[in-house]
């Protein structure tokens, strides 16, 4: 049994979808592992992970569009405003979705379905530097 | 260390909570761990995982009553309509709730509360074959 | 390869998010580990984990703000009401939140980013006693 463990920066230029999927592969396919349990790790409070539909990017409007509705920007419900009208919203947008994901790696592959694709969800208007960690244990 | 890995097969029939403790734990048991993690994974954004009470079902009405009003189907807001107007919503919903889930085992057991089932929520109207992989490591 | 579990147990006293780093990083921190995976589950249906901000207090604020206005206590919507206008909320809310989390561990430190608290997220109004699972894999 063995583990190995790495760390991806994502720039973000504005509130999207990030398709992290290329990235994730490649490093969990050179780790070698033909069997095991891979977990992603965002360090962020304003930023989260998902998995959702990779292929028509509709999905990932839609997905937008209704977060927005959701929790809009500027609440006057909101005191926590220091940093902006997007800055609560980006923490219960990271609330509502993920700040771990874990996937089973089988035959040497990570096991996401035919639709599936991994993002980070950026909730902040501003660019940033998101890191990821990426941790895989098995053999 | 070991780990094992498998997958089962859920046969859904439209929209709701499907509870899969009984196939969950039987596995689990099956697999001889004593001590370790047990993760399960859904293959789909359609459909989710969750933990939530399986002993009074009116928990598991209320839920669905929930969601339904929180992301109304056929919604004028998306624009991803191809499948239908439950597309959109199953993708929100699984947003929403979970695709991977890890629980400890002890001393032989999945250690579920008391009052914790495990349960896959099918999103979509129509019937559909759920996949959803176990991974155990430990020993 | 080496594992360690290890169950916490906090009492709560009311409706809020209750700040659980310190125990977490203390007991990460004698488990000795240098890498691995550490995992949280929580074994309850009514209350929930979050990996939040943990800076400003407002933020603690906001969140429960939002989540009151999301799901309505005493809402007619739910008939799963027998303990009181909080008990489908807090279904509801775990639902919406966590039940288990899973951070990597480096260079024997539980990998949290620079804002990054883990939090018991207590849905009821009356007080209890939560049980958290940690588990450790790693080395």
């Amino acid at each position: 049994m063995q583990q190995h463990s790495y760390k991806i920066s994502v720039k973000t230029n504005g509130r999207r979808l990030y398709d992290i999927t290329p990235q994730v592969l490649t490093w969990a396919r050179s780790s070698g592992f033909k069997t095991g349990l891979l977990t992603l790790y965002v360090q962020h409070t304003s930023a989260s992970l998902l998995i959702n539909e990779n292929y028509d990017p509709d999905v990932l409007v839609d997905l937008e569009s209704f977060f927005e509705r959701l929790v809009p920007d500027g609440d006057p419900l909101f005191i926590h405003t220091a940093e902006g009208k997007d800055d609560m919203p980006a923490h219960i947008r990271t609330a509502l979705t993920q700040t771990s994901l874990s996937i089973p790696i089988k035959q040497g592959k990570v096991a996401l379905g035919q639709w599936q694709g991994i993002f980070l969800y950026e909730h902040r208007y501003q660019s940033h530097d998101r890191r990821i960690l990426m941790h895989v244990i098995g053999e």
